[in-house]
């Protein structure tokens, strides 16, 4: 952990959806700062909520409202700072629409918060994407939620999932299998290379990042036995990226790329489609996966799991990937506070 | 590991590619027989190439040649047992055409001493396929070769991955990701599941073998969003399992289906394509893969690893998947004559 020698912003926090795992691992969170010596943050509402959701879990949470995220830094040693009035019921494994307002209002005035650098990073908890489309919200998700609130482009904002062990990018998402393959360009590739290098750089202290770029097909489709991607598409993606002083390396099968020695020869991987990436990252690090979003003129991260309805409550969820997520917002600010100084 | 109460013929180890790493690693899993507690074996011809490879790792060989299968078990604790007087030069790192003849020759003679049950099971070294094909091998891999060698379909010999975490089986192996989808059919997945829940009985003891069907899509599709796979093909294959008795589950999200929890729910993954499959178990089991053929009426695994030119001769192979093959080789073989003995 980097520590900066300025005092930075606090971290802020949404709340997530009200009745899923997003307030009990806050508050959990809370109880072990010093022992996980996390940076301080406050939350976007929720007061008593976070209160109940604590009890769940047998943590007699003290909260302090406050009105200027600048008392934050004060207050966390002692109680979770809450900023602003907007509250709900706690309703454990009962999603609702008023709950799912009351989310999509904590991660608006999160991001608000962080764009105008009154919070130095936001960490957003796990909402449920119907859910939240119900009441308004029309983007697939929050991480081109919060590139719109930053004014960049879904395009360059680029998804980077970051276990202990390992750091992927997966370049398509939610997509069928079936259509990777068309959706693959050597121009995507490159773009959010690009992103992918200059954030590593930027927020993760790496002065030169190594990028393993995946094949598609099995064994990168051994010389163009298996599929043509690897010579048609990825490898002159790799060839321009280095061109441009990028250390890019690939196509690489992807079965190899994963393996222990495979992995310490790489910062991140980018990986040709979701489970590429997934498989590899929850099976070696299932409970401390952290989403990060680069090329944001912000920091944001997010625990790597969904709301979880139906765990919610009962005190057994794990709090490893939200205080990972809090951790690496951290980390992530105080290299950006230190460039900002230099 | 199952004791039977039976003398048992010994396992029969095929040489692999001369110029790989099988030879050595045949000699290193000799040489830790006893902390191993390994079966007896013998391998078909290279005595002094094994003695040449195993010097390569300071390991002062001794070499038995013995002219009958079933003398191998007294000179086992002594001496490794070496079928027949085929030999060859020792030139780790430079694969030749006589070379593939005696890897050619060495798999022919072992898989022929399993078929007429002079050995119990046999266990075959690491062959580079193109050498192979050089000196007129027709078929894709070893494993095609064995199933005709038996008299059995290739489309019933099913390969399966077995690491110390996870067993996997690949429904579709070495072709475009692009053409998977159209490969996949619910027969497809019905015929292969049927050989695999019957060998993880016979062969792996398995009263009940739990089958854990992946989805092909993200998320299994999220009920279709992003792709029809699941719904069209997999899940009736799945439902047509059920109704014949096989505990057949899913089809889950293959992210979800590799996590340290979701392994526990099952024995076996039939995954959708090869690195669906290969990226788990390399990630989590690099050094101690094992490739076991099911469904053919003679034991056969292999280390899952290639010949590994590069570094044979060097001291530096791992002989962990090797070990761990004959150790397989060797349960599956006493469980299967344990159940021709009640």
């Amino acid at each position: 952990m980097t520590h900066a020698p300025l005092a930075l912003s606090p971290l802020v926090a949404s709340l997530g959806d009200p009745a899923g795992i997003g307030p009990e691992l806050i508050a959990e969170a809370w109880a072990r700062r010093d022992a996980e010596r996390l940076p301080p943050f406050l939350v976007m509402g929720g007061a008593s909520l976070l209160r109940a959701a604590a009890a769940s879990r047998g943590i007699d949470l003290p909260v302090e409202t406050i009105a200027d995220p600048q008392e934050a830094a004060a207050v966390f040693p002692r109680a979770l700072p809450v900023l602003g009035e907007d509250d709900g019921d706690w309703a454990p494994g009962t999603p609702s629409r008023d709950g799912a307002r009351l989310a999509l209002a904590s991660l608006d005035a999160a991001t608000r918060l962080a764009v105008s650098q009154c919070a130095a990073a936001v960490v957003t908890g796990p909402i449920a994407k119907a859910r939240l489309a119900e009441v308004g919200f029309p983007h697939p998700g929050q991480t081109e939620y919060v590139a719109t609130a930053c004014g960049v482009s879904a395009q360059d904002a680029v998804m980077m999932l970051a276990g202990p062990q390992l750091r992927a990018v997966p370049l398509t998402v939610h997509v069928a299998l079936a259509e990777v393959p068309s959706l693959l360009t050597s121009d995507l590739i490159v773009r959010r290379a690009r992103v992918v290098a200059a954030a590593l750089e930027r927020d993760f202290g790496l002065a030169r990042p190594r990028l393993a770029i995946a094949g598609l097909n099995p064994h990168a489709g051994e010389d163009g036995k298996f599929g043509d991607e690897e010579t048609r598409i990825i490898a002159p993606a790799v060839a321009a990226l280095r061109e441009e002083g990028i250390d890019a390396t690939g196509p690489h099968p992807a079965d190899a790329l994963f393996t222990p020695r495979g992995r310490a020869r790489f910062d991140v991987a980018l990986a040709m489609y979701h489970d590429q990436a997934l498989i590899p990252l929850k099976a070696l690090d299932f409970d401390n996966g952290v989403n990060v979003t680069l090329g944001l003129p912000i920091v944001r991260t997010s625990p790597d799991h969904g709301t979880a309805f139906d765990i919610a409550g009962k005190g057994v969820a794990d709090p490893g990937a939200t205080i990972a997520a809090i951790r690496m917002a951290g980390e992530c600010a105080a290299r950006r506070a230190v460039d900002r100084n230099l």
